[in-house]
């Protein structure tokens, strides 16, 4: 398979390094697969015997311009030679996110689908707008549009609604869908600190940003609950749709209050099917000590989906960081090889 | 898709009754699906044009044999029917276990897979002793054996590590596989009961056999992680390999000291990998509270699996029961349907 891969943040690397380190496990699973295309904003590098991995980590890691590498970089390189290239099979749409109109990564992933490039993504942004419009024109074009890593990254979430829930109706999700708003969550209840100490503890380990609205106002929570909602139950929500609340007013007498009772407050994302009513919140909740998410802590990640014959089903995993979230893609990746159909 | 269906026990008769249920989720996804044959060891049911579900569910709920059933039973239908009937697509083989030969369950997906027909199976017993022969003639012949029922029923065991660690090598699992071991555990826990005390509960209950051997003495839980570790790991492990222990020897008393530690007891199922040397064990181990498998309770199970690059994924569910059992294999069938490639 013949790769394209726009956009070259920390993902991308991560899953350039990835892929290289995987050349035992490909040789073994008799799986060929090379990269041609490294596109940023400025240009990129195409090498149609497929770049090698380390010789370009190496050069841009010594602060080298991706248009200056030597062997094929250039300032000319657009995303439209990928179009006309006729060799790409699979398009890793990684540019920098855009929440309100998804741009630019709408337009390629709908250009590379109608051109029967499969498209591998972790840009939340046009999944949360556009997923069904997307996915309805990789169907048509009999391609995939493989998601799993805007919706927890390591997490099996997409992988578990379609795959491991497949032939059942799923009637809800629950979810611990944020890594930051748990570390701080974590950190009042072993450190009985306040929320703004937590806050700061998060943000000197940079685990939550100078802007931390997104992450602890529920928004990120909301965005991942919104595109596996609209995934798994066919659904086309938006963020009108969703009460949203945050963690940001908690104070340590809350937590105090619920460890008495050895409960723990758990951003929560949740979507409940009723008589064929999809509702959608994010908030927090106060949880059981016997709750299959109780033990979800810190960064890591959980999601519950309850269905119609197969029971309940909980994931736990998915740790925050472009590793993982490389991972994910490279999970995407091999699936699609192996025949899976995301896009039906 | 042309089904054949062998054996008729409870999972076969609760895999019929969810498909009839299910026509209008097969109708909205655009799956037509028919069963042609039923067949037990005294013959069986043929009707070329799918036979009639709630028709056949009727009649042999008031104590018709299915060879006697006026749409298509007879006493000369014979496996061989089926191998030689080119209309059939797959074979899902529930005939009862045979744990020293794996006969007659072998010999049923040899020949159907060297026909070309995929086979979905909960027979543990061929798939314990046979299932990299197996394997190979599902490839060798381009078609899958999908055995996801095996190891747990709706628990997607198979499916987690095949298709959600898509891409990492699995370095260790660590199971709660066996639903009668873990509500015996939890009985004692609530009721400070003995050991033979809650096992008669669970007899009472219908939720341990007569003769519990299989479950309590580790058999059962071995069965399953040596299947889970064959085929993940592709290895080629035996019961001889393991080292094997069940749960009779508890007391009261051990299980009052760990709660005095907030501690439980569960029966674990155990493949490490390390230096490329893989062990699997079963036998009792105190998790701490933390633990992602502490509040796998009762009837439920509960899976970990780590990973050299997704990191560890816990998937918890799947109660014990025929509905969930034929949920399973139903679950197979769809993902077959939709391209998947359980043998590669």
């Amino acid at each position: 398979m013949n790769i394209a891969v726009l956009g070259y943040g920390g993902v991308s690397k991560a899953f350039i390094e990835l892929i290289s380190s995987k050349e035992d496990y490909l040789k073994r699973e008799k799986i060929s697969i090379q990269i041609n295309y490294i596109l940023n904003s400025k240009g990129g590098v195409y090498d149609p015997k497929g770049i090698d991995y380390n010789n370009l980590l190496n050069f841009t890691s010594n602060k080298g311009n991706l248009i200056d590498y030597p062997h094929g970089g250039s300032s000319n390189l657009t995303f439209n030679e990928i179009l006309n290239d006729k060799n790409i099979d699979i398009l890793i749409e990684l540019t920098p996110t855009n929440k309100d109109t998804g741009e630019p990564a709408f337009t390629h992933m709908k250009s590379a689908l109608e051109n029967k490039i499969h498209v591998i993504t972790g840009n939340k942004g046009p999944i949360l707008l556009n997923y069904n419009e997307l996915n309805n024109i990789a169907i048509k074009n009999n391609v995939q549009l493989a998601i799993g890593c805007t919706t927890g990254g390591a997490l099996p979430s997409i992988n578990g609604g379609l795959f491991d829930m497949a032939g059942a109706d799923i009637t809800s999700i629950e979810g611990v869908l944020n890594g930051t708003t748990n570390f701080i969550l974590k950190e009042m209840e072993d450190t009985s600190c306040t929320y703004d100490e937590a806050l700061k503890t998060a943000q000197r380990l940079g685990i939550a940003e100078a802007n931390p609205s997104l992450d602890v106002d529920g928004w990120d929570t909301a965005t991942k609950l919104l595109i596996l909602t609209n995934v798994l139950m066919k659904e086309n929500k938006t963020l009108n749709d969703t009460k949203v609340h945050g963690i940001s007013h908690i104070t340590p007498n809350h937590i105090l209050e619920a460890q008495k009772e050895n409960k723990k407050y758990k951003l929560i994302g949740r979507t409940t099917k009723e008589n064929n009513v999809v509702s959608t919140s994010v908030g927090l909740k106060l949880l059981e000590s016997t709750h299959p998410l109780y033990n979800v802590d810190g960064k890591n990640k959980g999601l519950r989906y309850t269905s119609s014959t197969l029971g309940d089903l909980t994931l736990i995993g998915g740790a925050s960081g472009v590793t993982p979230a490389a991972a994910s893609i490279f999970r995407d990746l091999i699936n699609i090889n192996n025949g899976y159909k995301f896009s039906k």
